[in-house]
This record gives C-alpha cells, structure tokens and sequence, in this order.
C-alpha cells in the first residue's frame, strides 16, 4: 500500500528476529510484509512477541517454506535470522528469484571453503552462493561498488566487535600481527533462545564463565578478515564469555605495538570520522555495555601499556543490534540509497 | 565465657567485615568480642546488617580507636577489614600489644617500598612492619616457619585468582615469564561499599566495561609475588573488568608455554593434591562464578591452544570469601591450629 | 535552524531527564535547544550521558537559573525534570514568561492545597499556579479545552498504572469504591539517581521489598483522581514494593464488584478503543514488565476472583516512559497538534 | 561410619534437592548416604552440580526406584524433593518400611481431599498415607505428640510467608477472618528448574509479572490452614507474583482489624518469643528478601493503616530454605531430639 520497499524477516522466533521487526517497524522506508516462523504460523506477531504490541499491526506470522517464499511477488528484501546451515537453504531459491538477501548467520561470512568445513563440521552446503557473498561491515569495507549485489552475509556480533577497532591499525601496519589476544564478554541473548538448562535464569543470574575456548567458531571469520586487512596471516587467540545480561557485547584486545597512542588515534579519526555509528572514546574511558544497549554503535577506546609493549583496545557493542539486526538494517539501508541511519537512530 | 579464641573486627562496616562476622560466627572454635566501626558506634550489629539478624547475639559496634583497642585484654586475633593506608595505623599499636593482626588491606602485601609507592602513591608509612608482615595463601605460601609470627598480609581478591593458577606452572618452568595477558571479570563488591554514582544499582545493572587499565593496584602485588615463584622478573598484563553480579571473580589467563596439558594438571595436582580449597576441572570444563559463590574454593582449569602456542588457565573465586575474609580465617585457622575449613564449610 | 518547535529540558541529570533527551533526539517535530543542570553546567550533554553518544550534536548543559532560563527566547515548551518542591520555583517565571510547562514533579499534580500539605510537609508555595495547572493522563482526561493552557502536570509512574484501569470502572460503576487494594512494584530507576546506600548494586540486586507503607506521596494524588472519576470519596490501600530491575512497574488492583467480566471488558473497550497506549490483554494473561519497557504503552487485563467477589486489575507500563517523560511528551503532542505517537515509536 | 542419622535425599536434580545437600553436608548430626536422581545415575554429585564441590565426597546418583530404596537398610530418614502426585509414589513404600519422611511436595499438605481434588485435578492417590501425614511448619504447629511420627508435610514456600504472620492474629482474634488480601513476591527459583521458555534468563531478567491469578494451588493450602487457626473459614484472595531475582519470598498481607499495633506485637511476641528462625521487626521497617536469603528465617513486621482500619503485615523468607529445604531440616532436627537451629546457621 504504501510506496515502501517491502522486506520479509525469515525465521523471526528469535532475539534477532524480534530486533528485525521491531526496528523495521519504525523504518521510514522500510515495511515488513512478511514474517515467517515454523513454530508460529497462524499465530498474529504482536500475540507472540508482547513486547511489539502496537506497532506489528495484523502482520501474521506465516510459514517459511523456500520455494513459496521465493514465489512471493511483493518482497523486495529477504532478512534471514536462522540458524547456519539451515539460512542457506533459504538463500538460494531467493537469490535464484532475484531478491536481496541479508543473511544474518554465519553461513557466507567465510571465503575459504576449508575454513569453513574446519570450523562448522560440514562441507559448506553451496559454494557457488558462498563466493556471490558480500561480507560487510559498512564503515570497514563500505558498499562500493556492492550496489547490484544481492547477497550480503552480516558479521558476527564478535567479529563486529573486534575488527572495528583492530582492522584499520591492521591496514595502518601499526600494530603486530602476532601475539593478539581478544577477551570478549556477552550478554546471555548472544546464545539465542535455546531452550537448554544453561540458559535457565536461576543459572546464568550471577554467573560468569568463559565458554568455547580456545577455537569458538566465530574464530575462523575474524581471522580470515583480519589476515585480509593485515596481507598476511594473522593467528590469534579469542576468549569468549558470557556476562550475566541479557545484551551487549565488550572486547578487550591486547596487541603489541611499536607507535604511540597518537597513532592509533589518528589511525582511526580517518578511517571513521563522520561514521555516525563508532565513536571514539578518549583514552583512559572505557567502553561500557550499558552505554550502547539500544543503540547500533560500537564504541572503541585505546590505552598504552608501555610496560609490556602493548596496547589495550577495548570495545563496545549491543550484540543484538550492531552486532545482528542493527547492523543488517544499516546494509539495507546503504544498499537501497537510504540514509544510513534510517530506522536507526 | 567460652574457651574460644576471642576476636576482634575491625572496620566492619564493609562488605568484607560482614562476611567477615557471618563466618566466625558460626565457627566452632572463634568467637567475635569485638566488632568495630566508626560509623555504626553503639548500634547493635543485628540492627545495621540485617543479614546477620540471629547471629551476632547482643554485639554493639564499638569505637575503633586504635590505642583503646590495642589496650583490650581479651581479643587474641584482629582482623583488619580496612581502606589500604588506613590499616597500618592500627596494625602498628595492636602489633605491639602482642595480639595477631590478619590484614585484609593492602598495606602489607608488597615486599617492596618502591613498587609500594610507585603504585600507592606515597611513601609506605611503616617500614619495619611492612618487613614483618608475611604474604599468605596457604595453599602456595604455607605456614611452615609462620606459627609465631603475628602479622598477616591476606592477599587480594585478583592476586588470589591469579596466583593459585599461575604460581605452580611457574615454579615448575612449564610457562614462559613473558607476555602473560590476565582478563579478569570482578562482581561489584569488589569495589566495595561506596557512595558513588558509578556503583548505583541502575549503572551497574546490565553494565560490562572494563577499569583501571593498563596499571591497577594489584598489578604490583601479582608481579611481585609472580616474580618470586618464577625466580625472575615478571611483567604481565593485567585487564580487570567490572561484570553486573554482586560477587566473584573469574581469571583468563593466556600464558605462552611449550609443554603439554598433561604437565600443567600433573604440576597442579602436585601443588593442590589434598588441599580442600583448591579444585581442578577437567579440561575443557571451564570455572563458574556462580559455583563459587558462597564458597572458599578456588576452582581451576587449562585449555592449550596449539594455533598460539598459549596455554589458556582458567579460576573462579568468590572475591568475599577466598578473595578476602575467607581467607583470612583459613590463615587465622593455620596460625591457631584449627582445622583448616573449620568455620568455612 | 529547523522550524521545529524549540524545547527546553529542566534539570536533565536525573533518569527522567536522560529520557526526555533522548525521546526528544529522535522526535520529528521537537529539537531540544536548552538543557539545564546545575552540576554539568558546560559539559557537552553526549559526554556526560554516553548513552547518547551521537543523538545530541554538540548540545552543552546550561545553567539553570529559573530568570534566565524564563528570558531565553526561542524556547517553546519546558519540561521540568526536577524534585518537587524546586519545580514550581522555575514554574512560575516561565509560566509568567507565556511558555508552556510540562511539570513531571508532583508539584502541581493536586487540586486540595490541604491535601498537600499533609503529604507533603508544607504549605504549596504557590496555590494560584496549583489551579492553573491540568492534571493530564491523555487517555482519561482527554485534552479537550486545554488547547491553550500552559501548565501541565504530569501525573506520577505508581498513579498511572493505578489510574487507567480502574477509571473507567469507577465511572462506569462497574467496581467499589470502598475496600481497594492495591499493590505496586516498580524498578529502582524509579527513585531517582540518589546517591543512597539503598541504591548501591549490591544492596538492591536481589532484593525485593516494600516501603513507604502505608502513606506514600502518590497516595494523595491517586485518591484524588479516583475520587473525581467515582464521583465520591475512594480511601484505598496503597503498597509499593521495590523490584530488583531497572524500569517497569507492575500493579496488581483487588477490587470488590458485583459485575461480570465482560462487563469490565466492555468498559475499557469503551475507554480505550483507538487508544495507541493502552493494550487490553485478554483475562488470563498477565502484564509483565518487560514486554513494556521501552514503550510508552500500558498493558492492562482482569480476571474475577468469584470466591471473593473480587476482581484482580493487573497493569504494566514503563515508569521512565508512560510513568514519566514518555507521558510528558504524549501531553506536548496533544498540545501542539502532533501526531499523538510522534516520537513515541 | 559415623554414629549420625543417615539420611536419603530422594530426587535430588532441582533446586530444592540441591539445598538439602548442601546444608546436609554440614550438618553435624546427619549424613547423606543416598541421593537419587533418574537423570543422574551414576553420576558423582560434585560433578553434577559444582556448587557442591568439595562437600559431597564420594557420593554417586543412585537409582529411585521405590521398592529397592525401601530396601535400603541404612537410611533412616528420607527427604522426597519430587514433584507433586510423585512423592506419594515413593512415600508409601517408605513409610511401609519404617521409615521417617520427611515431604517437600504438596502431596501430603491438605486434610481435605475434596479440596486436593479441586485443586489439583485428580483424587489424591493414597487417602490412608494422606490422613497419617503431619503438616508441621514448627513455630506453629509444634511437634509434641508427634515424636514417633513417620511422615510429615513440609509447608510450601508461600504458605509459610504468609501462616506466620497471620496465625497467631487470627488464633487471638486480633483481626479479621474476612477481606484478606495477600500479595506475594517469588524469586525465580521458586517455578523450579523447569525446561520452559519462561524461565530463560533473557525473559526473566527485568520482568516482574503476576501469574496463577486468582486460583493458585497454594491458596488450598493457605486456606485449610488459616481456617483451622481461626476456628471458622477463611476465604481470602492470594495474588503471587514473579520478581526478577533467584530466591526469596516477600508477602504484603492486607488484613482489616480492629485493635492495636501493640496487640499485633505483643500477640507476635507471645507466640515467639525465643524461636531462632522468626524474626520481628520493629513498625515502619520492612522485610527485605535479600536479608533472608541464605537464611532459615522468617523475618516479619506490621504496620496500622488507620485510613482503611487494615493492617499490612510483612513477611519476608527464602523460598528454597525456610519456604522448603531448611524447613524440612528443622523438622528432622526436632523430630531426632536434635538442637532445632542444627545445620542451618
């Protein structure tokens, strides 16, 4: 009805899900016309998800069969929130009928095939997509060129996290490639909703623990992006944890350096200035979770440890937006001309 | 009244001093004769802690004037739950009365009076008792030789965390003394109870951000006493972070190293076989805050990441208790020949 | 610079304040031009509130003096974030000044100067404004006739979610006015940003309790509106209880009634019908905090207890938001002919 | 190996179980010599759950099959921490045996069963064992005569928030039979450790909610036992709540009345004056659920709200020690001539 690109969220019984919709429905651009869940069909979207009472109007959650999706006429943009290896299966009857597709699972954020089978346990189920997939986060390797692409694969929450302060002192040579460390904490919905005895309240109020160490999966995408933006192969060890909260993401990255603090710096004024979603912290203010929770920015800051040579790179993120649903908008956005904080702010 | 040993609480209007009056008061062989607090002079202390409430019997907070105190004839054992610079001045006249002192603060855990003012600000303000003081976590340090000595440094919460992991590996050269980068994730206790903005309920709630970087206070006395172990000089790199629970600290210790993790738990049980404060998880099993809490244990596992080269080691403690006044029991109960957990299980 | 109407935020250091600014940010017809507060006069608002990094441009706090701020020109609207007590001492100059005044402090939410000052400890300090002001929840008293009036009062977060649904009921006749209980829990953001050991994360976290019983200040304000709605005197029992969370309030209303539930039903149908803040659950689904926060809506359902002849109201809503500035500027929409959503979605 | 009693803790995989384990394994006078779970046979317990750690020794799962733990020779007391409906399944054969049973479920807690019928939707599976069950919260009910006793109803956790308070008035007349309105606040751990979505962290955390309204199974429970106080039907409206916390019960008791605060004390007083785990707190201070948890203790206050001649009573326990497991300790310390406080403080 109204003269708005038209997108459907696939997949919407999820945390990133529910994000989707709900700043889709406040986009000036943008309108969900479809929202498919298995679990949900019939059900209307504002009974599943109270917390979207008002604003999803009659929007009914229908069923998300590929091949019937792909038939439906009225979808310009195809949001999918599954989990890898089922986000594929989606991927290709839609890109095979000339959608957009925003893939926000893992499953064409890698290049290298082997990669990939190393670490997902699987030979990637279609490499002739894998290759047609654009890996983008929008203020690292922007949308040149990217217009009349049609498949993008959104960076991981983790990913998001740590290339955004390291990828530009990378490309800047300014720090090592070797010897990183990356410290990351999550809120609790980074797991998704998986209905597991982990998950329960009663278990993770209070708790803090480190998990999937020492090879997580999101592993094999931050090295295969750092290693691109470095032009050399960098190794590096990644520590996740999950935080009791329910949002938001911070990494503490230790890497050695030879520069000064000025450098790194000035390294990142021009790689972001005018980015309307990084802020650069002052030295000595440290990024903090609750300072970004709702918003699709990441806040990044730097110390020097002169004692050890290294420095201190702490960054910020709500995982579920910059990091997932915030971050797939904001590529929609710059891929249909619109303003990059479209539905965003 | 009772053959117990009598003690003394001294600045117990802390987080520390309360868990300090829960544990003796339930403990078999040590009754609290005197609790003290500036603030809380006269209240009964049932009535300031309602946590305590049918605990404490008819206890008054008592003025904390240290002369006064020192001069109190039946307290055998001061605990010291102080601000650092605050503690020296009554360690000084209760050291000489002839009583014990346990020391929660840091006034007397450094060796050094430079690293001591490098990193306390100031000039140490009593030197000869800096020098008699002993640094104690019994399951490292023991107290063989220590039964007459009457000044104890109880190590922090951090230290602790790092420490019981670390030490052994190093006196065993199993890791390397160089490049050692420490995460650690703190409850909010640790902070303390102060007044500030930053430790309100809605800043915290919800809150991840690290603090204190690249140089926090008990850097000193972890490079101190890491040295120590390794017989040279240790420079690591220490990243403590603020996580929104009430209590317990979990430690992330990348350390490079060249053995295998059969060495590092072999040199572990070696260290901790029989000690009932210090558990190993098996490998691949990662330490919980939250199965800490309420706890003296420490709690202890490895991980080696061949990709680095870097073994990961893993601790969870509650900072409350064996980060702070359980362990200054544990050492009360060596130091008078009570059973090691007596009062702590 | 835009033709937008120019508002003024009154002592923005509070919880309330932070959420005007916020709102205001992204409202398509408002720009705040002015934010006051007397402790971060000078400061660049995104600085001093990192949670709007990238929302405020380079808005800097002012100072709050009530003659100058009343002297600054190109102000349309004032919203006053400040204790009761000080918000009529700014009131008054910019009232007199021809300004409109949304009031979020108790100040001039009361018609009974008497009633004032029993619950409040002093004479009102200025009685000819406390008539001048309109006690506004838009859904219940419209705004019908106040399309030039200038001093808004905006009613509490407990009288909010106590008011909408038991209004209608009381006017319909639906429910008695005698023998009411209510019992309310709120998030700790509703008492304010106060440096309290009350509100430390250590003390609330966990802790559930009630206070203020059994005359708390917003009893005055909701047995004053009840009053008028039932056309006769409402006495009922008010208990608020403080919820470990940040924001939400939930109120649980037992009311004697000889009707059917249908009946209550077709009444807030009647009321609300078309409404865009307020949600009729079906009887058996409960309103739940969190499917409300960060909406300006309140959720409301019912069921009868026919054992008791009692119905059970139960309602949520978002103190900061439909309790507090969201509500102020659904009134500043309503005033000044906006879409009644603007910059509420 | 010890002259203890030897204790079976029967269904040991929920919170509850956990409890009973945890402070069993202090208690001076009893020993856990069999823990059972159907999920976690041959598990050792202080691997199942590593809050345990170090307590529990050697101690395996075994099997719950109810004949062969009838058969066990060396158990002289189970505790069943089982489900309701199941309990009786294993009670019988238990019984039947000699043993002491000591009940956490519902099974066993009502006299009526017209009323179990009612409320749990089906006829109670064994009349006999129900009649032969002693519903004893011991502050209350006392246990002279019923020192050779064999099975006995420990309370729920609600109920027992809320029958101390209330009974001593309602026994002395001190307050109305009619008109009760009880409002209660649960943490999570409360619903147990059920696999449902509702209990996830991210759908906890942040939610206050009301639910069971306005028939929960605990009002049977409630009802049965008040009425036997007062000597005449109680009828009253029960309204339970979620709060976002792990434990802790708070009750905000609603109860017209036509005498004194010092008649509500002093009846308070007489009824337990000298009982370790009933705690009164002077008018105007409210029980806080942080202050009990951990905790065997009921702590409870009163206020007079002469404005609607009802007095608010407030309670305050942890769910999972005085509303269960503790509870059910006290009981076996006062049926084994142990000292009542045994293990719990």
């Amino acid at each position: 009805m109204s003269s708005n690109l038209q997108a459907g969220v696939v997949g919407a019984s999820g945390y990133s899900g529910i994000e989707l919709l709900r700043l889709l429905s406040g986009h000036p651009h943008i309108d969900v016309s479809v929202a498919t869940s298995r679990k949900l069909v019939g059900q209307p979207v504002e009974q599943a998800y109270p917390v979207l009472r008002g604003r999803m109007g009659g929007l009914v959650f229908s069923d998300s069969e590929p091949t019937s999706l792909a038939a439906t006429n009225d979808v310009d943009v195809f949001f999918l929130a599954l989990p890898h290896g089922v986000a594929s299966e989606y991927a290709r009857p839609l890109y095979d009928a000339g959608r957009v597709v925003i893939d926000l699972s893992a499953d064409f954020r890698l290049s290298s095939a082997e990669t990939y089978k190393a670490y997902y346990g699987a030979e990637h189920p279609d490499l002739e997509l894998l290759e047609a997939g654009s890996y983008v986060i929008p203020e690292i390797h922007g949308m040149d060129g990217l217009s009349d692409h049609r498949l993008f694969a959104c960076p991981g929450c983790y990913p998001t996290s740590i290339q955004v302060p390291l990828t530009p002192l990378l490309k800047g040579n300014l720090v090592s490639t070797d010897g990183i460390v990356v410290n990351s904490f999550s809120g609790v919905s980074g797991a998704g909703k998986k209905l597991s005895a982990d998950y329960l309240y009663c278990e993770r109020d209070g708790s803090a623990v480190a998990y999937g160490l020492p090879r997580h999966r999101h592993l094999s995408e931050i090295e295969e992006q750092l290693s691109k933006a470095a032009g050399q192969q960098v190794v590096l060890q990644f520590c996740p944890h999950l935080a009791p909260m329910q949002r938001g993401i911070i990494s503490t990255i230790s890497v050695p350096g030879a520069g000064t603090l000025e450098d790194i710096y000035e390294c990142w004024e021009a790689a972001y200035h005018g980015k309307p979603f990084v802020k650069l912290l002052p030295s000595g203010t440290f990024p903090d979770s609750k300072h970004v929770v709702g918003s699709n920015r990441v806040d990044i800051s730097a110390v020097l440890d002169d004692r050890t040579g290294r420095f201190l790179l702490t960054s910020a993120e709500d995982n579920l937006l910059k990091g997932a649903s915030g971050q797939a908008i904001q590529i929609a956005n710059l891929r249909f001309g619109f303003p990059e904080t479209a539905g965003l702010l």
